[in-house]
């Protein structure tokens, strides 16, 4: 099968890809991102999360409204009515893992959304930690998976140790 | 020095930072991030960059637009004005290199903006070759350099190989 | 029956509700707000009425632009396709009542975006009315009636004098 | 002095008002709004803050962000650079409290911004109590004070019982 | 038939028109813009694209994004899901013709969507050429072809010469 | 003096232009664009403005926030803060005239703002009238005049009868 950028016509100009002629199905996709930092500055979220939480929560809030902002940040996606979006977060000794799962009904799938909730989640983070360290950074934000859709499932391979 | 976080108050709770006190100042950021994708698909955006060039540059256009849009994006972040915005792409075998320089002259930094415009430029080059490659991974989003206002400059120790 | 909060987790973390197994159905709300203020105020206003009437033109436009702002204001609403708001003012002898009808086919209620609708209204009346009057009250902003959705018919019930 | 609508012309038609003659002072404003529920639904507040108090924090981050959304919610507002916004709630028997205090250094006054910032926290708590209680009403919203500006410093004058 | 303006009511009051008893169904809509400048500012957009195409990348992102706004841009309009939206640019000897394609599946036209594309990417032509000639004329806008909905198709009439 | 395009760098690239280094002055913009339409539709307009003026004034109130949206809109545009916008109409025999008139005191002129407002104020005209006549033309969009800013004064020359 030849690979392809659907986003760009033959003569290499953008374009949003028409889906006119797709049927909606339930789809739903689950993305991932970490965030590393100094233990001292994840001592402070900890910290901050026993009391109030707001710094999660923060971010939680960030990442979801994202979520339904794709349409607007990223040029040729297509507006979608997201069913739902729900962000976890795995602390870890220097580092804070985000997973983002998004649902929707359509014709067109919503790996964008779980993409950018997870990455706007992380940058919040960062925006609230920088004060204690300019030095964190965001990495592997990546697709963990995908149903739904013409194209179906899509499960990421992960290097085994 | 005491690390703080400067976003919430001491009872826990998510704050916008008072800074009716400070002084405007001629303030830079700079921030990076790596896209990761197999060679066959770097060839896909690079032969697409030979005719219009339009994966890149909508990433470009999409990176700037949304270095205005992070008062809207990041909870607690000042509404500023942005005096310049730059994005520039370096290929190599494997990934591509985003660079993002955000100049503002204000009582508050471009941290954000600069590392705001790398990742969503980054996630527009998702979106643009996911057709052709699921696993592409963004990785390394990260703050190079900073200057300007209170703290002064920053600059990333990056370790020696 | 047990009352509960939906949008939090059983752990007690903001979701947005998964509404994917949810049928579409025409569901409708109406909301109403009073703005309260001097009569000598309302005269200014209602002196304006009867030359182009712009003060609540332009407050019935803010209010239906609202409606349709809720999903990037209320940061666990879904986003939804609206099929109709209306706004109705009622003006009496030192206050403006407004009423919104909303209309959407879908998934989730449109409760937020009747509220919304008169809210934002409200405040564009403030703002227009502000340098005659800062002490105008913005008060009563509730939900009249809902049909549609699985909750079935709401009617609120108005205590009689 | 004679009261006048500063946001029409004198034929009555809509316009923003031109600020550009005037001097950037220090501004701060003060706005409340209540939120009245029945003392079931509070509970639920109370005890999910408890766990990670995630309904007033959603409540909070909505009305920092609304606030920076001023100028594109109320149509004659003008767009200005926030310093501070912070947003604290007094919980009651049956009802919530808010308090927001926003503080912009420039040529316009911010009563909007807090105003609006604690009419869409108002919003927001209706949203994630509204499975458990529809008929929430939200009440008395009015700037309790403001000081800068040309206009000065304004205090409500509330009755006294 | 007698003429009438649906978006106000018999009143004369605005007012988003109700589509809920409508039925979906794909819509498409043409429409085209021209902007008119001097041959020798039109060179420069010329060599420009011979190097990475800039100018009218920018332009045509900038307007497929616009067709994406358009419910926060016009007051009255509908939120709807666009399927597609092309942009398409002609070189002429001293102006550039845009046409923009706007593709949806639902109970109201696309017209505005492809309106507001055209003219925004004009706008934004004028952005990136107003340094070499402040006397760009944007002209034309129309709607060339609309198909789809219940008032069926619409061709615009052109005269011959 | 050599034309050049200002928003591109010497390699082709998009880039928003470095204020960093200019001085705040105040500036002002005047724009103009015409709606052409049959006289039976614009009998439509003229009637419903002796009722509530709905037409016009939700076209001024759209125009006006569309100038507080350019950032948004036109890729390249700084943000900056209006420091006043008005429009005004003028109604022909079969054309509506629109003037806009932008006020700031920044960096960067506010050409695109009143260029803006004038476009999307048509625009909105077009959405109410398009149930009447779907063939209305908007046209002859261009910048009439500004003041201040490095450049200084700029007048539209027009030709003389």
């Amino acid at each position: 099968m030849e690979k392809k950028l659907s986003h760009v016509t033959p003569s290499g100009a953008a374009r949003m890809v028409d889906i006119s002629a797709k049927n909606p199905t339930v789809r739903e996709a689950i993305a991932k991102a970490t965030v590393k930092m100094q233990t001292s500055t994840l001592e402070l979220v900890k910290s901050n999360s026993l009391k109030k939480g707001d710094v999660l929560a923060v971010a939680r809030v960030a990442g979801i409204m994202a979520a339904k902002k794709v349409p607007d940040l990223i040029p040729l996606c297509h507006t979608l009515n997201i069913d739902s979006v729900t962000i976890d977060f795995k602390i870890k000794k220097s580092s804070i893992g985000i997973i983002a799962t998004a649902v929707s009904t359509g014709k067109t799938g919503v790996e964008m959304e779980a993409l950018t909730a997870v990455s706007v989640a992380a940058l919040t983070i960062y925006d609230m930690c920088k004060a204690a360290e300019k030095g964190i950074t965001i990495t592997d934000i990546y697709l963990e998976s995908k149903t739904g859709g013409k194209s179906g499932t899509y499960k990421r391979k992960h290097l085994s140790p």
